[in-house]
């Protein structure tokens, strides 16, 4: 491992990627979006957009040759997994790939600190899904290589709050300010959740539009109210309001998620209301010129597929954001940014 | 990466691998056989058969380094999917394995072309194993990056039929005007019916050797009728016909597939002709001393054990040429070749 | 590949790492570990030491760079997999995981021989877990290709007996004359079973402490008292007998191993002995300062979670000394050490 300078990639403003083990995230593990301050995420993001430059120049480079990620998934989400894999790939590292825990040996009653104390001396960094809340702070209490919550549970899934903020600051070139809508399920969504408490480090206004069973937890609005964000709550994009314009108009970032049939008292309940949540060229006439639909994806009828030919569609933009992101976040804790 | 040069690889007939942005083939899918015309086929049995001497010579190589193969099955395929991985890796690329689609979120009610448009923001080229016909057309009207079709259900696999032809080429030297013989469940394997489409372009006599239900085709003997092959049928190997040598007398390549008992309407009927459709050494006494017997693989019953011994038997060294056909196919579609 | 001379490492009494095509091990099957003497364990063990200091020191290296391994797991084992899949890539190799057999075509009917005739078209050396006794034995009779045994039902796991030896070697410096204490299910353990065979090559002392229906079977008893061994059984760690000290007190190996209810003829039956074999603080207050615990994991309750800050806890050890074990493995049959 070289470890005497640092490598400039360019000469010019460019971050140096190379031997940072004085960087802030240097073997720390990544759980929650609460532990980023405004500065981190500043970080954060000056490195990812590096990646972003590095993978439109050359692809692939060798910036993790030789560290090998656990990619630790006890449920499976092939979105993230991928996407891991593919963000150790293009930095040169390689995989263990530990996809089918249920079947394993590792199920069979052994705990998760165990698991992780056994994959830690193997691999460099260890990325973990799990179906229970705390399950990452649980494993990083133990682990000596650094964790990254790639979700668990109805808890936490802070790589997708990092890359769906890094979306909006790459497509919009600014959160600060911005009026975000988010739509559907606000109850269960854990993305909209995390998202909310990052944007309200930029002083967002937010719009929660969703059925009223599905509304934002109290708690988060609570929290977000505490820190002074602009709130407003709506069963309906276009609400019937005396001289008021549909809530899309003013929209910078429409934020989508789904909502199921499942989560209602009755099919008919959900029969209702389901048209008030799908998202098609009609919707984005009244919308600006300039705004971003994003959505975490799998859709599965929320958005039309009309819409993915409107270049304010980002969603599968978001993707590739994700893929810049987790480079950013695997180099920065085994301390190479 | 290096847009200058091609490199030479010895300086004499072998072709040049490296940067190849005007070949024919960069940023192509290979969707089905019917794509081919033979001087398509001519390119892709000059690149596999260098890829073969390269194997040979150093093992692997850095050809695709830095480039990321997809390798999306929605339906277990290991003898497919390893040899696509081992394509990638003895080019010195990587994959990204997805191969227990039918409990990923990826199965979750998503769309094949979400999938694809999801997975190309990772990847350098995408390939695809589904159950149903048209998947792979379907994947690849919407996705950017290549796709390389391996198997879309009943349809096609046009990589097993190229490397059938290849290893037709490598053992024999020439398809030309050569006797094909093909045995089993003409009806139902699309390995016979790709690999007879091919075969047409060479002028081959083909003989097809089958119980009367799983005879092949109307369709597909009418197609090679148009393009004037030879083509005889025959319920049996040694059929009983005054002053005829038996089928394999004549024949340069015997292709085998399976016979399933569930194809037939009773036990009866099937145990009545099941015997006529396995290879012995005995089968073998009266074809010639340069023939080559082949099977998709795998086999379960269809060839007698003993015959591996035969140098005839080039089945598995068929799986070998699966290897050199599928590196010069990633090579193309990436611009390497 | 570089075929003139083999590569000093540090100029001193590092052992040359590079192509040792003479080496003992090139292109050799690890089966069992009846197939080793002494002097085949010295050197394994040198270089496993050597691929210790080379990961603390660089982590990866380029030695088996370009080789392919195929790791083919017939039933599901993630700490196994997982660690040859880290000893290649610390290598600098590639892998093909083949871990889902049981959904795969390679499962419908295909006949062992065939499936790694097959695979080794693609790959360099074949790791094998197999329901089966013998499984690997039958692979390696018709691979070209070395094949390394990862575990075949209840007959061997010789990769897993090599690395129990490792720990010990590594951890107190030497096996001559130890005392190990075996405990748990000695019945069923291929571990025990394995490990017993290689420590009489090494003059250890060994006590057996199971229940009476899970001792250790006459067959393996005889076989070690044929050789000299000293051997003594036991269903209790601290027997009450006159004048004798617990067995713990000169214990200086005490290898756990799990006992599974299910084993009991009835739950009473169980009950009445389980927590004869189960670790806590307690029982070590009784051992030596200088002795190692060891088991294989996974543990399920078998060592008290309280054990793990204990400096004598040496199972996470364990593990790792397995990466190097089969690191060295690798690298040998490969012709590289």
């Amino acid at each position: 491992m070289n470890t005497s300078t640092t490598r400039k990639l360019n000469g010019s403003n460019h971050l140096p990627l190379g031997d940072q083990r004085n960087a802030p995230f240097y073997g720390k593990d990544i759980l929650s979006v609460k532990q980023f301050i405004r500065d981190d995420l500043t970080y954060i993001y000056e490195v990812a957009h590096e990646m972003r430059e590095m993978v439109a120049r050359i692809g692939t480079f060798d910036l993790l040759k030789g560290k090998i990620l656990a990619n630790l998934f006890y449920e499976p989400s092939t979105r993230t997994s991928s996407s891991f894999t593919a963000a150790m790939e293009r930095l040169g590292g390689s995989v263990i790939p530990i996809n089918e825990v249920r079947y394993s040996s590792v199920s069979k009653g052994e705990s998760l600190p165990d698991t992780v104390r056994t994959l830690e001396c193997y691999a460099d960094v260890i990325v973990l899904r799990h179906p229970e809340v705390g399950a990452s702070a649980l494993a990083a209490k133990y682990a000596r290589k650094p964790i990254i919550n790639a979700g668990d549970g109805v808890g936490e899934h802070p790589t997708q709050a990092l890359l769906d903020l890094f979306t909006i600051l790459e497509e919009i070139g600014d959160a600060e300010g911005l009026t975000v809508t988010m739509l559907g399920d606000l109850k269960n969504g854990r993305t909209v959740h995390s998202l909310s408490r990052l944007l309200s480090l930029f002083h967002a206004k937010l719009n929660f539009v969703s059925p009223a069973v599905l509304e934002m937890p109290a708690e988060i609005v609570s929290e977000l109210a505490d820190k002074g964000i602009h709130q407003h709550a709506y069963t309906d994009l276009d609400p019937v309001i005396a001289d008021t314009d549909p809530v899309i108009a003013d929209t910078d970032v429409l934020y989508v998620t789904r909502v199921q049939k499942e989560r209602f008292a009755s099919e008919a309940e959900y029969d209702e209301v389901k048209n008030l949540y799908v998202i098609t060229p009609e919707t984005l006439k009244q919308a600006k010129k300039k705004m971003i639909v994003m959505h975490p994806l799998p859709r599965v009828g929320e958005i039309s597929l009309e819409v993915d030919e409107d270049p304010r569609a980002a969603y599968f933009r978001q993707m590739e954001y994700g893929l810049y992101t987790r480079m950013a976040l695997l180099a920065m804790v085994l301390g190479k940014a």
